[in-house]
């Protein structure tokens, strides 16, 4: 038994509008103590960095309802981790597990939220990107948004996202047509050339307006949204009557701000009733009985090479901050990772 | 046959914000032709004023792609008339029918779009009412915030109106704990007393805002929103982790405006996305499938005197405007309705 002594990367500041790296801190940690009863000791081998952490880590945290993480506190995030001793009967030295263990390079933990994963199905790093949380976010919002299938157009915000490059290839694949947005001219071309969108419409584009009403034609018939703020505002009206939205993520808002000059929710509420529109959120904790079914079909396509993967690789457990910083101000392809050394 | 000359309504000018009496005009109508092959020549009985109609005379009309109603057009609303002289083989003089037929005394037209109605169902203006469209809008909205049954909670704005006064009663007979929202402590009475709700709140007390939360306590289990604007805005926060909401109308805001200082679209896309909500707007014509159903039940309720139906009568085809300008101005139990002598 060893209680190794590892590094762990603390919340230094509270983020204003989008994180900088010096919001953050990487520390020496207390060792990771030997296993008592029912525990297992993890050693970290991927971290995900997923815009969502910017809610976790935010004053005012996701729900609402619980207290901020206090200053000083380890980041919580999605990680991937090997068993390297264990104490509780459904763990084995040499396992993987998967789940919310946080920016830290060993832990001692119950095991309780995690997911065991096994190498046999595809690469480690895909069980934190298409074939993790944000692959089963795009499962389950696209679920919501009802038959998707030939002759139906869906909308994609940050197309290229996690998220968005599942969503995207996914919904194409079960015949629907696919229109992403993504920010810049290469990676709009990008989405069409590696993710095999039907149209990319660049947000920076100074006719991006009359670029998403041409593409909406007579009005999408879904909606996935990944940014919210001025995109939703844009992109809703162009909803067919009696259109479905989902609402997976809002990368835009989650610094804060975002707010326009005038208000727009009577006209968001007006644009909702008059089009007969449906705007859903969802828990994917609320839908664990599609976790069968989403690993089966996405893990089919993924083995079969139908389904691109993108990732986007930063080296070292200190890139860490780095990594998650660039994702509010770089356009990144795909699954952003660290590849804990 | 007769060309019997009625008055009309005419829109006298758009108008800004609530209406006012001087929007419209009462003129003498050209005469009503005797009716065509498959026409019906129809004498108004009951004339039914909603605030819905304040957006079929909008400069942005409902559904926000037709053309504004030209200026000095007949006011488009549902009335009640009965059949004078026909030349359809499923009318017959005598017959009464429902639709939109326009705030005019006479008029002859396809009955493609009229509904017939027994008087043996009940009183001939609870067809404008509890069993007309409010109701049935009551009636498919309750259906779209799922089970409503024992244990749940259910708040309403509005919850006197034509709409509110339906579905509250019908959600408290289905089991739930209603909470009513509307203007004034005389009309909070009359909810809590003459409509049978477990809560009024006034929503123009100074502690509304307060009493809103503690009439939440853990959170509601879904909305249904008649009224829209500073209320929604409100309200919306208070629904429990994957409540349900749903825009049957959004009165407040028909005449434009209603908007803060502030941008608050950012904020409530935050709350969608953190409670996990679905918000969903409906057309009456997309469940058609119910009507029977609605009738069944509701019928029922009505004729059994379980379900109370509050209507306010005005007197004369002339006393129109007015009638449908105080709905904007003045809290009316139950239906609006006109008599037309």
């Amino acid at each position: 038994m060893i209680a190794p002594i590892g590094r762990e990367i603390r919340l230094a500041r509270r983020p204003q509008g989008d994180p900088k790296i010096t919001d953050f801190e990487v520390a020496e940690a207390t060792p990771a103590p030997p296993p008592g009863a029912g525990q297992v000791q993890l050693k970290v081998r991927w971290i995900s960095v997923d815009p969502m952490i910017r809610i976790f880590i935010d004053a005012r945290p996701l729900g609402g309802a619980g207290n901020p993480l206090p200053i000083g506190s380890v980041v919580p995030g999605p990680a991937l981790a090997e068993v390297i001793a264990s104490e509780h009967p459904d763990f084995m030295v040499g396992d993987h597990v998967e789940g919310r263990i946080g920016w830290r390079e060993f832990a001692t933990v119950q095991p309780a939220g995690l997911r065991k994963v096994d190498p046999a199905h595809g690469a480690l790093s895909a069980q934190l990107g298409v074939l993790g949380l944000p692959g089963f976010s795009a499962y389950v919002g696209l679920g919501l948004l009802g038959d998707l299938g030939p002759g139906k157009s869906l909308l994609i915000s940050g197309a290229g996202g996690a998220v968005g490059s599942v969503a995207g290839p996914l919904a194409k694949l079960r015949g629907a047509r696919t229109i992403g947005i993504a920010g810049g001219e290469a990676r709009c071309r990008a989405l069409v050339d590696e993710l095999g969108y039907d149209v990319a419409l660049d947000r920076r584009a100074a006719d991006f307006p009359e670029r998403l009403a041409e593409a909406a034609g007579a009005g999408f018939d879904a909606y996935f949204e990944n940014v919210g703020g001025d995109i939703f505002d844009l992109a809703l009206p162009h909803l067919r009557r009696g259109g479905q939205v989902v609402i997976c993520g809002l990368m835009a808002q989650y610094g804060g701000g975002g707010e326009a000059a005038t208000d727009r929710l009577p006209a968001t509420l007006l644009t909702i009733m008059r089009q007969g529109l449906t705007v859903r959120a969802f828990s994917n904790t609320e839908h664990r009985g599609l976790l069968a079914p989403f690993h089966a079909e996405v893990g089919a396509l993924l083995a079969t090479g139908k389904l691109p993967s993108p990732e986007h690789v930063a080296e070292g457990f200190e890139a860490t901050p780095d990594a998650f910083c660039r994702l509010f101000t770089h356009s990144v392809l795909g699954k952003s990772l660290v590849r804990v050394a």
